[in-house]
C-alpha cells in the first residue's frame, strides 16, 4: 500500500497530546485519505442515497452518464436532504422546492427565482468521487489534496487468482477498537469456539511513524472448528497441515491481514479493511472489508465452498463485534480510556492512531439551547464555477 | 378572522431581537391565544385525558353536566397526573390518594386528611375552555385575557354549504415550518405524484403586522394526479376547468387556505389549522385541521367523493410532513437556522411569526443534575375561590 | 429485624442538608448495608451474569464449588464486562484476551504476558457475597463493614408454618417512592377496582433515627374484590370476618408490611422487600420482596390458592407502578421534588431516608465531552493478596 501524503500538512503534534485529544478514543479519523462510503451496487443509475462521513452527511447520486457524485447532503434553500431529491441527467434537484444543482455543488436552477430579490447561494459543498472495487470513496478533507493523496492499491483485487468477498456493516465503536482487535492476534480466545484452539505466537513487529506491522505464527491447538476456517486456512483450499503466518498491517488509515502458508509464501487470502466513522462523535464505524481468497488448484471448489466461507467470517466478526462494541458502552460509561495495556503491539498502534488522527469536534447543537452552538458558522460555500 | 387583541400586551419587541429569539426556531408561539389541545369527542362524559401546550400538561375532563374542564395535570400532592384520575359529578379525583378538584382547580376533599397537620394547597391552575368545532380550545396564557381575545370564527363549518374534514396529527418539526410550507406554494414540486404538474403564479400578497396574505393562480401542467385531488378542486366537484385561485393567510397564529375557482367566485373549499406546540422546547406540534368543502349542486356526491379526499389528503399531508420533518432535523444536527430564503412572502411570515411570539424557555431540568435546575418555583397556585 | 450499623460511619449530617441533597429524589441509598442483586436461581453453578448496585456493575459468578463471587464488572485490561467471561473452577476468565481472576479480584492468569513490559494491573474490585433466602446478597459499600452490619433476619422465611413467594422486577422510580408507597396506605383509593373499598385507620406511628413504624386497622368497606386479596387476608385463609391490623415498618433500608387478623394475633403474612437502585442516577431499582404466608389448618390449600394470590398481588404491584413512575416522570420534568405533603408518618419517612442516605454523585461521562469528566480516576483497584 502507497498512502503517503506528506507529514507536514497534519495537524502540528502539539494539538495531538494536550489533555483532551490525549484520549484515543476523542482522536477523530483524518479526513485527508479517501474513503468508501457505499457499496456500488447501492447507488443505482439515476438514484440518490444518503452517505455519511464522522457526521458529516453526504447525498450520493448517480447521473445518467453512470458517473457518481457526493455533494452537501442539505439543500442551500432549507437544508432539506438532497439524497431525498431527484436525479436529472447529471443534475439533482431537491424534492421540496426544486433547486436543481450540478455534481460540483452549483446551483443549476430554481424554478421560480424572483427577480431582483435576496441574491441566492452559489450552491453545497462537493466532495471528490472515485469508484474502485465495488466502492464509492469520497475524499472528506481538503479537497485540494485529493489528487495527490494515494489511492488504496490492491493487486489481488484485479487478479485472476483470487476471488473477492465483500463486507460491509456498522459497528457501535470506535475505529481504534477495531485496529487494535485485529493487531492483537492474543484475542483467539474470543473465537475459541469457532476457530478451536489456536495459539498465536508473536514473531516479531515493526513501527513506523504511519503505521504497525505485526507477524504471528498460528499454530493449530486443536478443539473444534468450524468448516468455513478449515476452508479459509491453508490447511483446507491449500492442502498442507502446516502453520500459518499471519501478518496484520496498520497503514493508517487502513489496516491489512495476509495469511501466508509456509509452504507455498504465497497469500492464501488478504482481508483489506477500513473503519468509517459515521457519527460526529465517531462513536460508531461502518466498516468496509474485502476478503480476497486464492483460488485452490481445482477449479469451482472456492465457488462451493463461497457460502461456508462468508458464514465462517459472519460468525468470527459477530463475536469481534460484541467485544469491541462491549468497550465502546464501557468508555461511555466512564467517560475516559481506562485500558491498561501491557501489549507493545498495541501500544504503539494507539500512538500511531493519535498521532495521525484529528481532534474530534466538539458535539453538535442537538439540545438546542444557547449553550451549545452551532458546530460550523452557515456562511456561505462558494463551490467551483 | 377577527383575532385582535392590543399589541400592546405583548412582551416588548426588544426581547424578541435579542440573539437567542432571533432564530425562529426559537421563537415559541404566544400563549395568549385560544388553542385546540384535543377533538371533542375524544372527551366522553365522565371522563378524563391528558392534553399538552408547549410542554403544560393538562388534564382534560367532561363532567357529568358535559361541561369540559382543563387543570394543570399534577395534583397538588405528589404531581402524579390528574389524567389518571377519576371524574366524579363536575369533580376530578386523583387516582393515588383520592384528593378531589373543583373545575376551577380547587382542592374540593382530601379524604384521610389529619387534623391541625401540615396546611394543604389550595389547588393547581385551571385553564378556560371552550368547545366549538368539534374541538376543545384552551386559553394557556393569561387568563385574565381570555374573555376579550377573538375567538376563531368560521362561517362555513355551520353553513349547511359545506361539509367538514376535520385533521388530528402530531408532526415532529417547529410549528413555523408549516407556516412557511403552505405560503409558499412553490413547493408543489414535492406533490408532483398526487397533484400532477402545478405551475404556481403568485398574484399578489399583503403583509400586516400579524398576518401574510398570499394568492396565488394554479395552473394545471398535466400529469397523472391523484383521483382525490380532482375531486377537491374546482374543477372536480365545481365543473370547470379553469384555473383556481388559492389565497394562503397566515393570521397570527393561526392559517387559511381558501380555493376559489375564477367562474363560481365561491370557495369550492376553505381550510383552517393550527399548530399547537407539544414539547416545551417546541420541536414537535400536533396539528388540527378543519377542511370545510362546498357541497356540489349534486346531492350526495361529496358524501360519496368523502372517502377519496381523505385519501388525497392524507398523501398530501404525508409529503409534506417528510420536508418538515427533515428541515426539524437539518436544524436539530446545525444548532441554529441556515436558511437562505429568497421568497418575499416567506421572509415576510418568518418576520411576523418571529415578532408575534415569545422566546422559548430553556429546556427543563430533565438531566438531573444541580445545574439544570427546575423551570418554575414550585410556588403555591392560587386558583380562584 | 435488627440491621444497626454504627451511626458514627455515616456521611455527617451537614452533608445530607445543604442544597442538593435535600431533594429526597437526589438522595443515595447508603451502601454500607447487604442488597440482594440477584435470585440464586439465576445464576447457575459454573455460569456468570451481570448485576448492579446504582450504576456500578457488577459480575456475578458461581464457582464449580458453588460459592458465588461478585467481582467489578470491567476487566482491568479493556474494561469488557467479566460477566461476559467462562468460569474455570473458582476463577472468572475474560472473554476476549483470556486474563483470569480470582474471586477476590485478583489476576490469576494472563496467558500471553510478555515479558519485561508493561506491569499489569493488580486486579479489579471483589464485593462480600452472602446468600440466603433464595437471593445473592452482595454489600456495595465498605468491604471492611461487611462482616459487622447485620444481616436482614427473616424467622418466617424458614419457618415450616410459612411458605414464600419470591418477587423481582424493575421499577422507574427512585426508591423513596417506594417507601413513601406502602407507609402511606390511604393510597388504598389506588386499588379499590382489586381490594374493594378499604378504610384504611392509622392507630398510630413512631419513628426512630433510622425507623418509621406505622400501624393501621383496614376495615372492609364493601365493594367487589380480587378472589386473590380475600384468600390472603384473614377471612380467607384464616378463617373470621375481623378488621385486619396492617404494620407497615421502614428500618432503613429494608421494608416490611405484616398483617395480624385480631383474632389469632399471628401473622397472616408477612412481606419483607428492598428497593435496588439500578441507575447511578437511581431513577430506576430493582425490588425484591419475600412474601411469607402462614400455612392454614387445612393442608394444600395454600398451595391451591397460590397462582390465585401471585395474581393478585401482580395486579396490586402494577397500580402502585402506575402511580410510583408517574411520580417519577413528574420530577424528572420538574427537576425538583414539588411534593406537598401533609401525612405526618410520610413527613418522617422522607426525613429518615434523607439522613441515613448519601448524595447522589454527579451523571457519568456519558456524553463524551470534556465538560463531562470520567465519574472516578481510573487508578489502581488493589484487591487482596
Amino acid at each position: 500500500m502507497a498512502v503517503e501524503p506528506a507529514r507536514t500538512e497534519y495537524p502540528p503534534t502539539g494539538r495531538a497530546v494536550d489533555a483532551e485529544a490525549a484520549d484515543l478514543r476523542r482522536t477523530g479519523l483524518h479526513p485527508d485519505f479517501w474513503y468508501p462510503v457505499a457499496v456500488s451496487r447501492s447507488v443505482p443509475r439515476n438514484s440518490a442515497r444518503a452517505a455519511v462521513f464522522a457526521g458529516e452527511r453526504m447525498a450520493l447520486y448517480r447521473g445518467a452518464s453512470g458517473t457518481v457524485y457526493a455533494l452537501e447532503d442539505r439543500c442551500a434553500h432549507r437544508q432539506v436532504p438532497l439524497s431525498m431529491g431527484v436525479v436529472e441527467g447529471e443534475a439533482l434537484r431537491c424534492c421540496y422546492h426544486a433547486w436543481a444543482y450540478r455534481g460540483n455543488g452549483r446551483i443549476s436552477q430554481i424554478p421560480y427565482l424572483p427577480k431582483g430579490v435576496g441574491r441566492p447561494p452559489r450552491g453545497v459543498r462537493s466532495y471528490p468521487v472515485r469508484e474502485a472495487y465495488g466502492l464509492v470513496f469520497v475524499f472528506p478533507g481538503d479537497p485540494d489534496k485529493a489528487d495527490r493523496t494515494p489511492f488504496p492499491h490492491l493487486p489481488e483485487f484485479g487478479s485472476p487468482r483470487y476471488r473477492t468477498m465483500t463486507f460491509s456493516r456498522t459497528v457501535r465503536c470506535h475505529y481504534s477498537f477495531m485496529h487494535e482487535n485485529l493487531l492483537d492476534m492474543n484475542h483467539q480466545f474470543l473465537h475459541r469456539g469457532v476457530l478451536g484452539r489456536i495459539r498465536p505466537e508473536l514473531l516479531g513487529y515493526e513501527t513506523g511513524p504511519r503505521s504497525v506491522e505485526a507477524r504471528y505464527l498460528f499454530v493449530p491447538g486443536g478443539g473444534r472448528k468450524d468448516r468455513g476456517a478449515g476452508l479459509l486456512s491453508a490447511e483446507g483450499l491449500g492442502g498442507g497441515r502446516d502453520p500459518d503466518l499471519i501478518t496484520v498491517r496498520t497503514e493508517y488509515p487502513y489496516q491489512t491481514l495476509r495469511a501466508v502458508p509456509e509452504k507455498t509464501g504465497r497469500p492464501a487470502f488478504s482481508l483489506w479493511v477500513v473503519y468509517v466513522p459515521v457519527d460526529a462523535e465517531q462513536r460508531t464505524h461502518h466498516a468496509y472489508g474485502l476478503l480476497m481468497i486464492a483460488k485452490p488448484p481445482v477449479p469451482g471448489v472456492l465457488r462451493l465452498a463461497w457460502p461456508l466461507i462468508r458464514r465462517f467470517a459472519e460468525r468470527v466478526f459477530a463475536e469481534d463485534r460484541m467485544a469491541v462494541e462491549a468497550e465502546q458502552r464501557a468508555w461511555d460509561e466512564q467517560g475516559a480510556d481506562w485500558n491498561h495495556e501491557i501489549f507493545p503491539v498495541i501500544l504503539d498502534v494507539r500512538e500511531v492512531l493519535r498521532r495521525n488522527g484529528v481532534p474530534i469536534r466538539p458535539a453538535s447543537g442537538r439540545c438546542g439551547t444557547a449553550a451549545c452552538p452551532a458546530t460550523e458558522p452557515p456562511g456561505e460555500h462558494q463551490p467551483p464555477g
